[in-house]
């Protein structure tokens, strides 16, 4: 259906450019449902679209291909095949060298597709030079007889036997047992692995999917036996520890719920770009959401037998991923958010209503609504109550902001709070810098959140750098008082002034706590890079 | 001043539809100080305006209105005036009957002003009917001869002799009977009182006294005994009420703590810089710090029978104030934060040690830490809980923040959610705007607080518009972690740099959740010129 809905705009315009009959004949099916029964033929059953409009449209959609693309059809190898090897294919991945695709053993020059990709553009060249597999597995939309008949149009050869299974890594390293990622991650780094969606991924789905939900790994991803895993809980001084089994953790009342994670260090490259800071590159997509289930803490810790009291105190949580030294990721939260059963603090074993992938803390992980994903810790080994924070590195000497006038030489890591609930963030995922839009109307997306499970209330979206706004819309669940744990996805259709050349796209969210984000990343910069919230700004060219 | 400003672009758009030289003399006057000195025929003496620009439109107001109203004065009375009954003019209350009012004994038709009244035609229509006196009394702005010049042009004739004097109006001054204010206090508007003290007091103390903590009255004070004095606690659905006198009250378990309240319109008078806005002209004064003493509402609630339930719900509060309709100030918080000992929201009867002063809400008033002033609702008559929010104005149709794009013609109250937690706040109290400081070293002070319980971790201060920052020293009590409802007090000692003629000063702060300050007012604008909270700006000379 998605693909359905968003073909048609490229299928008519690609008919405006090419064939005015079939642009006349589309759009009048497009708006009549009287039309269906005209064209039974081309109907696919088992269609599951809710109204009868998008049934046309569906329907119409192998004809508007055939109408669209008729003139693709000489590139279709007849006879006795080219054939090319998977590094030949490699090397075809930008409109300068043509862009090939593979399927199975097929390769197809899709380079004149590329721009009516009904999914945009820039999600097609994520898979150029490589296999179409894993982008359609994610999105099994493609998968379905018009798409296949549309894609061979675009077929120029076949892989070379020995190519065409790919091989495996032969090196040995502390990282070889990690798993295999998608290739629709953007990696920011291999070892650990660390990588976001690309943006336009992004904010396709308000549930990212776990393949291309963002992954902050610290240390290698440890292998773990379900059915050997322990959760040791420290009991109260004088008290008696749990030793719990994932069976055990299952007994426990099922809590779930739909939680944004957000690393630290979203939009730090835009931190980097006024100022050099340590810290990974990452861009807009350090951020995803995802339908956790797993046991509450609250009801574990009440089983060990702790409580809340007077004095404060904090729960701190040990991964079973360890450095050479021995030494485990570790990060601690207060206990008063940990006791809170309307915090809903999770040790989450199922996500998105799967196992939780190894990445994402393969059997159970933390997941702290509202706050920073640093704390969520993964592969979760041990959970004590004690009366300080962690002493984990990642608690003390590192997650923290400061003054832009603090630098490596100055910085007291102890005068600062270790960074818990978030501040409010938003960002554009299309259009993307320096693409050309076109005239008449833009549409503009994003995401918005915010930390505490503070809801987000307005977008506001200027296309003039910040001198006139409008109002986003906001799209996804409604969110809850007080427990807003997930983002809302958002978006704007805008008229494109008049004789515009460019335009300067801004977002800027407001919580519900009527807090804003900062107008300019400078004066919000600190030497980790992280908090990266200002207004998130990108610039198109309007086309002529 | 509120009329004066809120008029403004009323007169704009007549002059627009209506004459187009007018338009052209308040377009060069509005915008253009220095015009000022070519009409001092115009200037009204005692104009308190704050900046020459709104001294030029208040003069010209009076001008304006003679233009923009030209072709009202058909509609005045030359010689011999019609003489209408009262009740002939209370059966014109409507905009089908059209809408007389009297003042003194004269009768006016303002059916085409309704819509532009600067109050908002709803409360111009409370009049509808009737005489205008009970309503200027309550609001002392009306009473200028501007007013009484433009309500001039819709005047259509004069009550009989007999129907001259309303008994309704014999009453006196509805204000009569409110308390001696202290002279320190900057007054914003007399009737009803509202006023803050002044910026080189405010941070004198951490805790503010009695007399100089600002007053913010939207009615006139009631003169309430505490003898007789009932607070009355509606019951749950086939529960028994409460009615509770002072000694009951007292009888509740005694809860002390340090609360800063701050209006939504504090700072306002820096949004009014950038674009008009309808409110009183705060500055940075609209914030002060007590201690409160009274019983929880949570245990009231509790004794009352209420208990916290699964759907959402809100404790309503009704003042003992009220206009002339007999309505009465109101307000809601959500039950969920009534009901959490933690939010420790209190019915207070003791503010420093002291029984409520008066203007302060005596002799019970609610106080809700962490959350905008209008919620903490003096005079305190009656609290239920209700499955809506108030229905009050000052809940629904006030209180709310938009977008800059929202403007009177566009706004619709119901989209965006009343405020309750206010975003981070701070500003300078000294050096004053304009003040000469000495070379060497420069001492700068002020405050900095949070909504929600949320601590101030850090206070940043730039001595050259933000380019560069110092971190600041905080004084004031500790805060506790998320039950910081004080605010904090900072201060810094920083080298002028040599050579330097002026300092451009700023503060922005961060709180625990790493919320900051935006950059500037410009993006934050809203048409009641709430939630002011872009960073705070001095601009000082150096003394040679």
């Amino acid at each position: 259906m998605l693909l359905h809905r968003a073909v048609i705009p490229h299928l008519r315009q690609a008919c405006r450019l090419k064939s005015a009959p079939s642009r006349l004949y589309i759009r009048a099916c497009s708006t009549d449902d009287s039309l269906q029964p005209q064209c039974p033929s081309l109907a696919f059953s088992g269609d599951n679209s809710s109204t009868g409009g998008w049934k046309v449209m569906g329907t119409l959609l192998g004809l508007g291909a055939v109408l669209a693309y008729h003139d693709h059809r000489c590139r279709a190898t007849q006879e006795s095949p080219h054939v090319y090897t998977r590094e030949e294919v490699r090397s075809h991945s930008s409109p300068e060298t043509r862009i090939w695709v593979t399927l199975g053993c097929e390769v197809f020059d899709v380079t004149e597709f590329v721009d009516l990709h009904p999914g945009g553009p820039s999600k097609l060249m994520l898979a150029a030079g490589g296999p179409l597999e894993p982008f359609w597995a994610l999105y099994a939309v493609h998968n379905q007889p018009h798409v296949r008949e549309m894609l061979a149009q675009y077929k120029i050869g076949e892989l070379s036997p020995e190519d065409k299974v790919p091989s495996t890594l032969k090196t040995s390293d502390p990282y070889i047992d990690d798993p295999v990622r998608h290739p629709a991650l953007k990696v920011n780094s291999q070892r650990p692995f660390n990588a976001e969606p690309p943006a336009e991924l992004l904010t396709e789905n308000y549930i990212t999917p776990n393949p291309i939900f963002f992954t902050r790994n610290h240390l290698p991803v440890p292998n773990l036996d379900p059915e050997t895993y322990r959760l040791h809980v420290v009991g109260p001084p004088g008290g008696q520890s749990l030793c719990l089994s994932l069976d055990d953790l299952y007994k426990f009342p099922r809590h779930e719920i739909t939680v944004t994670l957000q690393c630290a260090g979203n939009r730090r490259s835009e931190m980097t770009q006024f100022k050099e800071v340590r810290g990974l590159e990452w861009n807009i997509g350090a951020i995803s959401t995802a339908r956790w289930a797993g046991a509450r803490l609250c009801d574990v810790l009440a089983k060990a037998g702790h409580q809340l009291c007077e004095t404060e105190a904090h729960v701190c949580f040990e991964g079973l991923d360890s450095d050479p030294t021995g030494t485990a990721y570790g990060a601690s939260i207060p206990l008063a958010r940990a006791m809170d059963p309307e915090a809903e603090v999770l040790l989450a074993y199922e996500m998105n209503g799967q196992p939780l992938p190894r990445d994402h803390g393969f059997p159970v992980r933390v997941v702290v609504p509202g706050v920073v994903g640093a704390r969520h810790v993964k592969w979760l080994g041990k959970v004590s109550v004690e009366p300080e924070e962690s002493y984990s590195h990642w608690q003390r000497r590192d997650y923290k902001g400061f003054s832009p006038s603090v630098d490596w030489d100055t910085v007291d890591f102890d005068s600062a709070p270790s960074i818990q609930e978030l501040p409010v963030q938003s960002a554009i995922t299309e259009p993307k810098d320096g693409e050309t839009v076109q005239s008449g109307e833009v549409t503009i997306k994003g995401y918005a959140w915010s930390g505490g499970g503070r809801a987000v209330v307005r977008v506001d979206v200027s296309l003039d750098g910040g001198l006139t706004w409008h109002v986003a819309e906001l799209d996804g669940e409604e969110q809850r008082p007080r427990k807003a744990w997930a983002w809302r996805l958002w978006q704007l259709q805008a008229p494109v002034p008049a004789g515009r050349k460019e335009l300067n796209i801004v977002c800027k969210a407001v919580d519900d706590s009527y807090n804003v984000q900062p107008d300019t990343v400078a004066p919000i910069w600190n030497l980790r890079g992280v908090l990266s919230n200002a207004w998130h700004r990108v610039h198109v060219h309007v086309a002529p």
